[in-house]
C-alpha cells in the first residue's frame, strides 16, 4: 500500500499566529521537504500576495527530486467566468504542473457564507476544475468542511466531490476544516466516500480536538491514500495534522511505504530545522522528534533501557534520526562531525581525537544556548579555527554601542569597533538604524580597505530567539544571521545574555565565513 | 454512561523534564483538580521520598468535595512478605481510602527486569492486592505495559489482570506504558479484556505516537470506564494522555457525563493555572484551552465567524472557559474594533467616527510594521489613549543605553531613563544583562515609588522579529513582550528600525497596561 504525502506548511502552516516566512525561507523549506520525500508541496496562494507569486517564479529553478510544487486557490467566484477570474489567472501564472482548488461542501456555508444556490456551487466547482484541466493542470480538489457537510447533508456533500471528480480532479481531499471530528466518524465517512467516488481520496485534518494525527490515520484505514499535513503541525488555531508524527506512524506502525528508510531518518532534522527557519522554539516534547522524546531519567527506566532497549521505548529512536538520552551529558557524535566536515569541504583527514575535541566544544556551546542545527557556517568556522594552520582574517579588540533618545533631539544609534587585521589595528565608528546596524557598519568600514568584498555580503535575515522566556528581558538571547552573496546563502549563530554581544558574534562569523568561501570580487578601478 | 477521571499530574506529570513541585504546589493543584471534578488524584509514591509522605499528611486536611486522593506503589518485592515490605508499609501509612498498585504484565519484563518466574509475578500481584484489601483499602491495579504484554502473550497478560481482580482490585487499568500502540489496537485489546475480566476497566496512555488522547477515547468506546491522564499531558518523554483534551472530548464529543457543565467551564483556567504552578509557559496552541485555540485572522474567516459562529469553530469556546479572539490586523474593519472594544471592557458607546479613526491609526501602524494580532494590550491602550478623559500614568522624556566590550574589562550594559509622572520628573539609571534588561530595570526603578505594583509584573517572554530580511541589520524590528501578573497574561508590541526603541515601546505599553488593569498590590507596612 502506498500513501501520498502532501505538505501545506508553506500555506496552512503560515496561518499560525506568529509565523511569517520570507521567500528565501520558503525555498529552504521546499528543499528540506523534497529531501524528506514529500510528494506534494503546497507553495502558497499566488492570487493572494506578491510574495507567493515570487516564490512560484523562483521555485522553478530548484532541482527537486520527488516533490511537485502546487499552487492553491479557491474555486472561481459566482457569476464570473474562469477566464475573467484574477485568482484563477494568478493560479495559472504560477506555472505548476499540479494545482489545488478548495470548494464548499457544507450547505450551511453555501447559503450563509458564499450566498449562492446549491446548484451554483456545484457549477462553480465543476467549471473551475474543468477549466484548469483544460489548461493542462493536474487538479487536487480540497472539500472544505467535508465532515460537517456530510453530517448535515450526505447526498449534497458527495455531489460536490463528484462534481470535482467528473470534471477531471485526480484526487479529492476530505477536509475536517474545524478540526472537531472524532476518529471513528472520520473512518466511517471516509469509507462511504471511498465506495462512492472513483478517484484517489485524500484526508486533511486539524488538531482542535487533539486527535489530528489519529484522524488522518483513521482515514487511511478507511482507504484514503493521500494525507495532508504540516511540519510540526503548524497551522491556524491549534494547528494542522502533524506530518512528522504521521509519517512516522505510517511507516513504523502501519508498515505503509510513504518515504524510504533513509528519508525517515531525516525526520528529526527536518522538524527542528523548519522550526528554526520559522523562528519558533522546537517543541522539546514533540512525539518522535523532540529532544525529550526518548529521554530517560536515571533510575529504574534508564536502567531498564540499558538492560533491554524495547523496555521503555516504543521504537528505536535512530529510525527517525532521534536518539535515546540517558544522562544529562550528551553522547559524543564524532562520526557526525567527521561527516559534517566532509560535507563542508574540510579535510576528511581530521583525526578522531581532533573530532572528539570539536564535539566537546559544540556540546559546551549548546549547553550555553547556541544552536548549530541550522548555523552550518558557524560549525564550519569552529572546525576551521581548530586547524593548526588557521589564521583569523580579523580579530575584535573592543566594541562600543550607544542608543539614546533625547527630548527634542530624537533617536540616535552609534557604534565604534576596534579590530586587528594582521599587524594593524583599525578603529572605526558609524551610525545606524539601531545598535546592531551601527556595529555592522563600523565593522565593514574597518575591513573594507583589506577585504573590499565585504560589500558584496548582504545580511538577508536576522532572527532573534529568547531562550528562557521566564527570565523576561534578562533571558539568554540567540541570534541567527543569514548572509547572502550572489546565490550563496549561509547562516551563523551567536548567543549571550546580552543581545548586542550575541549579534556581534553572529555578525563576525558571518563576515569571516564570507571572506573564507567567496572569491574576492574584482574592484572597480 | 459514566467515566471516572483519574489524574496523575502529581506523580507521572512530575516525571516531565523540568517539573519540580513543592508540597504547597501539589496541594494547590489538588484543590484545582477537585474543583474541576476529577474523581481520583494520584498524589505520589509515599515510599519514594519524604516530600510525598508530607503531602499525604497535609492533604488530609483539605476539604475535598469530589476527589479521592490515592497513594501509589509497585507490587511487593519477590521473596518478601507484604508486612515486611517498606514500600507497602509507606503506602498504608499514607492513610488513603484508595491505593494504586502497578505490576508487570509483559513476560519480557518479568524475565529481564524483575528476573522472577511468571508464576512468582502472579503470586506477587495477588498477594499485594489481597494484603491491601485486608487492610481496608480500595485497590486500583495498573497493568504496566499491558498492550505490549498482550501482544506477546495474551493468556498471561489476562492472567495478571485476573490475579488482581480475583484478589479484590476494584479497577484494573490497561497501561500503554511506552505509548506506541495505535488506537485501533487499543480498542480491540480493551474489548477483549472487558469481555474477560469482570471488574471496572481503566485506560492509561502516553503520547509517544501523538495519539495519546485518541487511544484513551478508543478504550472508552471499547468499554473502559476509568481514564487516567495528566493536566496538559505533562509526563515522562513526550508526556501522558492530556486529561484536559480528554475531558472536553468525553463531554462535548461523546456526550459522556464525567464532570458538570460548570466544571467544564473551568477547564481553561485549570490548564493555565497548573502550567503556571509548574513554572512552564502555557502552550498557546493547546487544543481547547490555548490562547490561539479559537483565534481567527481578520478577512474571510473572521467575517464568516461573525456571520455564523459554527462556521470555523468546532465548539463554543465558552463551554470550556476559553473565548474567540478575532485577531486585529491590517484587514480589520471598524466592526472588529467595536467588537474588540466591548471585549476589552471599553465603553461600547464608542461612536462610529471614533472607531474609524482608531482603525485608520491601526492600519498606519501596521504599515510601519506593528502587528496587533496578538498584542491585544497595545490595542486596548490605543483605544484608551484616544478617549477624552485619558491621563497617562507616566511619560518618557529621555532614555540612554550603552553596551561596551573593552579589552581586558569585558562586557557592560547600562541604561538611564527620564520619565515624567504627574508633575514630577524622575531620572534613574541601572545595569542589566543587556541594554533592554537595563532599560527595564531603570524604568521600574523610576516608577516604583509611585506604583509599587510594578514589581508584581513579570516579563514572561520577549520575542524579536525582523520584518524585512532584505535590509539585514538595518531592517525594521518588531518586539512582542508577554507580561504576567498572577494568572493574567498580556502582550504588547513595539516596532522600529532600532531594536532598543522597539523594545522600549513594548516595555512601556506592558507597564502602562498592567497599571491600568491590575489592582494595586497592598504594600507591606
Amino acid at each position: 500500500m502506498f500513501v501520498e504525502l502532501y505538505d501545506t506548511t508553506l500555506r496552512d502552516g503560515t496561518q499560525r499566529e506568529g509565523i511569517s516566512l520570507s521567500v528565501d525561507d520558503k525555498l529552504r523549506i521546499t528543499r528540506l521537504l523534497d529531501d524528506l520525500g514529500v510528494h506534494y508541496i503546497e507553495g502558497g496562494w499566488p492570487g493572494s500576495n506578491p510574495k507567493d507569486a515570487e516564490y512560484f517564479r523562483r521555485v522553478r529553478e530548484l532541482p527537486l527530486r520527488t516533490a511537485k510544487v502546487c499552487a492553491f486557490s479557491y474555486t472561481g467566484r459566482a457569476g464570473l467566468a474562469p477566464e475573467d477570474d484574477p485568482n484563477l489567472q494568478a493560479l495559472l501564472d504560477a506555472e505548476t504542473e499540479v494545482v489545488t482548488i478548495v470548494g464548499k461542501t457544507w450547505t450551511l456555508h453555501v447559503h450563509e457564507v458564499l450566498r449562492v444556490s446549491l446548484e451554483e456551487n456545484l457549477r462553480m466547482i465543476g467549471e473551475t476544475v474543468r477549466y484548469l484541466v483544460a489548461h493542462g493542470r493536474r487538479v487536487i480538489y480540497d472539500a472544505e468542511h467535508f465532515f460537517d457537510g456530510y453530517r448535515a447533508d450526505p447526498a449534497y456533500a458527495l455531489a460536490t466531490l463528484q462534481a470535482a471528480a467528473e470534471n477531471g480532479a485526480e484526487t479529492v481531499v476530505l477536509c475536517d476544516t474545524n478540526g472537531g471530528t472524532m476518529p471513528w466518524d472520520i473512518e466511517a465517512m471516509t469509507r462511504a466516500v471511498v465506495e462512492a467516488v472513483p478517484v484517489r481520496i485524500g484526508i486533511h485534518t486539524h488538531n482542535d480536538a487533539d486527535v489530528g494525527v489519529a484522524n488522518a490515520l483513521a482515514a487511511v484505514r478507511a482507504g484514503a491514500t493521500h494525507v495532508q499535513g504540516t511540519i510540526n503541525g503548524y497551522g491556524e488555531r491549534v494547528g494542522n495534522c502533524n506530518l512528522i508524527s504521521t509519517i512516522a506512524n505510517l511507516k513504523l506502525k502501519m508498515g505503509i511505504d510513504c518515504v524510504t528508510d533513509d528519508q525517515l531518518r531525516r525526520l528529526t532534522d527536518v522538524s527542528r530545522t523548519v522550526a528554526e527557519i520559522c523562528n519558533l522554539a522546537h517543541d522539546t516534547h514533540q512525539p518522535y522528534v523532540g529532544q525529550s522524546a526518548f529521554a530517560h531519567k536515571a533510575g529504574l527506566h534508564a536502567d531498564a533501557t540499558v538492560k533491554c532497549r524495547e523496555s521503555y521505548q516504543h521504537i528505536e529512536p535512530e529510525l527517525v534520526g532521534n536518539r535515546t538520552r540517558v544522562l544529562v551529558s550528551e553522547l559524543a557524535g564524532k562520526g557526525n562531525i567527521l561527516y559534517k566536515a566532509g560535507e563542508l569541504g574540510l579535510p576528511e583527514t581530521l583525526d578522531k581525537e581532533h573530532a572528539r575535541r570539536i564535539v566537546r566544544r559544540i556540546k559546551e556551546l549548546e549547553a550555553q544556548g547556541f544552536s548549530f542545527e541550522s548555523a552550518e557556517a558557524s560549525v564550519a568556522l569552529l572546525v576551521r579555527r581548530s586547524m593548526p594552520d588557521y589564521r583569523p582574517p580579523f580579530e575584535l579588540v573592543d566594541f562600543f554601542t550607544v542608543v539614546e533618545n533625547r527630548e527634542g533631539r530624537g533617536l540616535l544609534a552609534e557604534a565604534s569597533v576596534k579590530v586587528r587585521v594582521g599587524d594593524e589595528v583599525v578603529h572605526t565608528a558609524a551610525e545606524g538604524n539601531g545598535p546592531v546596524n551601527a556595529l555592522d557598519a563600523a565593522l565593514r568600514k574597518a575591513l573594507r580597505p583589506f577585504y573590499p568584498q565585504v560589500d558584496s555580503f548582504e545580511l538577508s535575515d536576522y532572527k532573534v530567539r529568547i531562550l528562557d522566556g521566564n527570565n523576561g528581558t534578562a533571558a539568554t538571547t540567540r541570534v541567527l544571521i543569514d548572509t547572502r552573496c550572489g546565490s550563496r546563502l549561509w547562516t551563523t549563530v551567536g548567543c549571550s545574555g546580552n543581545i548586542i554581544e550575541a549579534s556581534w558574534q553572529a555578525l563576525a562569523d558571518s563576515v569571516e565565513y564570507g571572506l573564507w568561501v567567496m572569491e574576492p570580487v574584482v574592484q572597480e578601478a
